[in-house]
Order: C-alpha cells, then structure tokens, then sequence
C-alpha cells in the first residue's frame, strides 16, 4: 500500500453562466478561469480548485476554494466526476473531484475578476492546465445529454421566465439556433412548463409571457442539480 | 498543502444483480460483500476494493480488486460517487471513489463465493464496515430515481425478454408489486420496447412473447450505464 502515498487529491469546480456573446446571435455558456501563480502549469487557466486538506469535507473544500479565488458561492454544488488518470498532471499524480454548479446571471456578476479571473466563452477555452479542458469537455456532455428530459435549463433562470429566456438556454447549451414556434410547440406540448398568467412588465403593446416550472407528477424524477441525498437524505451515522 | 499527505485513496465497487429471494414472492436485488481480514473493521463485510496503486487509473483498479476478490468482471463499470467525509474511517481518512454495475444472474452466477465472499440481500445488510451502507443507500436511490426514465433494467436482462421478467426488475428495484395489466398497458405505450415476433422456447400452450428495446429515437438520452465518455468520446491528450 506504500504506493498510495504517491497519490495526491484535489478538489476544482465548473462554474457554468449563460452570458451575451458579442461574436454571436445568442447567449452562449460560459465559465470562470483562475490563472496559475506556480508550477506545475505557470501562468495557464485552470479550473478554480485545490488541494484538499486531511478535515475537510470535498463538497466544502470545493466551496471554499471556488469562494476565495472568484467570489462565487452558488447555493449548492453538485459533484460531478473524478478524473484521477495517472498522466493527468505533470507533477506528481493528482486524483481531482470535481464539482460543478450553474448559476444565473445575477449570481455570475458577482465574481471578482481581475488578472487573475477571468470569464471564458466554454467553447473558446485556450489550453488549460491539468487536464482541464477535458474535464469541461465532460462537463458540457453531461449538460447537453441531459437538458433535453430535465430541468437543467432551470437552474440558469429565475422562478418565471420567458419562452424566449428558456430558449436562449437551450439554445446555449445545445450550440443551435432553435425554430421559436417549433420550439414553443414542443415544450408546450411536454407539459414541463405551466402559465403564471402574468407578463412581463413593461411598456410594449403585447408583454411577453411568465412561465414556471410545473412540479406536478415529477416525483419520480429528481431535480439533477437538486441537493445531493448523500448529504440530505442519507443517515450519515453508519 | 502538508496536509494532503494524510489522506488515502481507495476504490469500492457496488455490484447489483437480481435474485430471487425465498423470503418473498419476488425477486430482489443482491450484492457481493466481501469479509475484512484486518483493522480497521476486522471481520466485517465490506464493498469489495483495496488502496489505489500509483501508478493504476480508477476503474482499473475498481475492475482489478472487485475480480481478485469475488471473480467477477463486469462488462463494465460506472463511476458512481466519490465519498470523502472526514470520518467515514475508523482508521486515518480515506476517500473512496465508488463505482459500479449491474450484472446478468448468469454473469452473477460466476461469482467466487466462500467464507469470505457472500452474496447480501440489498435490503437486509448487517452494519457494514466504513461507510458502506450508506453508499450501498446512494446506490439503491439512483438506480430508483432511474428506472423510471431510463433502460437501466435492460442491464439486468439478456437482448430479449418477457414482460414478466421486465416486471421482475421494476418490482425488485422499486421493492413494490406491480400490477400485470397495468404494468403491460404502461409500458407498450411507452413505446420503449418492441415485440420480436417470437416466443419463449418451450411446450407450453401460450407461450410468452419476447421483446428487446427500442433504440429508436433516443439518441439525446445516453444510456446510463454505456460506457463512460471519459474513456470514449472525449480527447485524452489534453
């Protein structure tokens, strides 16, 4: 067992926002970037992180560290994957959980950002350190493999929304323009969403539309980026 | 970061297949438990697993430890979750990144069994060593927050089967009776299975039909126990 002392841990964060691309038509995701202050990986970006102290939880590890590099503290985060390949690292080999969350875009203009954060378009990253732009790569899969049958989409909104915020959603996470008639057809059609019967306010003749989320008949499906059980439901004295 | 040295690294694999169990009407889900032979937790039973080697990626040592213990080689292996709570060892912190699968009986079958490997009744464990029921626990909740959604209960099954035995994996998983009728009418119009045309084999009047999944139009939903992208369809040279 003598060869697990060769094996460090680490905890780092993807941190996805929906954000104005001035280079586009429509909102694209994007995420923070901490530049390295020393080797290994000098001056790169990488994902917020670090390593892990022997107290301290990873969920919390990844808080803290996501907090003190940009600002940020989305309301829960989420553990996504454990990358741990050996070759992964060009210094000693570093296993690193990775978390991630997406916030809105209220909570994202919360960050600090300065030389040494940064906000990157997610599919116009530089190379990473580590092996970070695979760990985005994956995190974008999971993200894109999943909106269609959740309420992913959710996440980067506020309780009511528009028909055209949720598709600017879609449309971010999917890379595609979306046929807007086709694409209210279809989402109205799958009952997901429900009518507040309000709209937004404002002067123009025909405001558009609130919507919400319709939680009825989904107690089957849990809410992916709804608290882990491993920290709520699960007795944690065993 | 001196104190990252203090944390230890290891796999653990949760293995699910279904058995019939004499105590009731159904068939359930079972696991193999291998028996501790040192400190911590002398004697208990544990998930299968070991110490991660330096030089050996993650589901590399999942598959090799799991085989060495209980012979088992599962087609594959899923990432789980990664546990990392500061107390979860009675002995200096461990974080374990679980992974898992769900095997044919027949795959089960050619499991080792002796003094110190036995197959446990998923819902009747005794107090297991770490913190292994409690992943045990987060196993058993994702694979039911999943069947409803997903061809999960496909792995628990050949290429074709009878809606019987289809039935069989809904009732052992949800740990419910499930009516024929109703359980029939849902899933045909689900469309999600298809009828062969053929029969089970045999001398009975009427015997069963058989069906296999649909795999059409399901494109944007990945199988939640394919293979990992990490290791398929995402660059490693990052």
């Amino acid at each position: 067992m003598s060869a697990q002392a060769a094996v460090a841990l680490a905890v780092s964060t993807v941190i996805f926002a929906l954000r104005s691309d001035a280079e586009s038509d429509f909102k694209t995701l994007w995420l923070p970037l901490v530049r390295r202050t020393r080797d290994p990986y000098l001056d790169q970006w990488a994902l917020p992180g670090g390593g892990l102290p022997g107290d301290e939880e990873l969920a919390a590890a990844a808080a803290r560290t996501l907090h003190e590099t940009t600002g940020l503290a989305p309301r829960y985060l989420e553990q996504l994957y454990t990358f741990g390949d050996p070759g992964r690292s060009a210094g000693g080999r570093v296993v690193s959980v990775v978390y991630w969350a997406l916030v809105e875009s209220g909570e994202a203009d919360l960050a600090v950002v300065g030389d040494n954060v940064r906000w990157f378009a997610a599919d116009r990253l530089p190379r990473l350190a580590f092996d970070h732009n695979r760990i985005v790569e994956y995190a974008l899969w999971r993200l894109r493999t999943k909106v269609e049958y959740s309420r992913i989409a959710h996440a980067f909104l506020g309780e009511t929304f528009t028909l055209s915020q949720l598709r600017d959603v879609h449309e971010a996470v999917l890379q595609k323009s979306l046929d807007p008639a086709n694409f209210r057809r279809t989402i109205e059609a799958s009952g997901s969403i429900v009518d507040t019967g309000e709209r937004v306010a404002g002067t123009r003749h025909r405001p558009p539309r609130l919507y919400r989320y319709n939680d009825s008949g989904r107690q089957g499906e849990p809410d992916p980026f709804g608290p882990e059980p491993a920290t709520a439901a699960i007795p944690t004295t065993n």
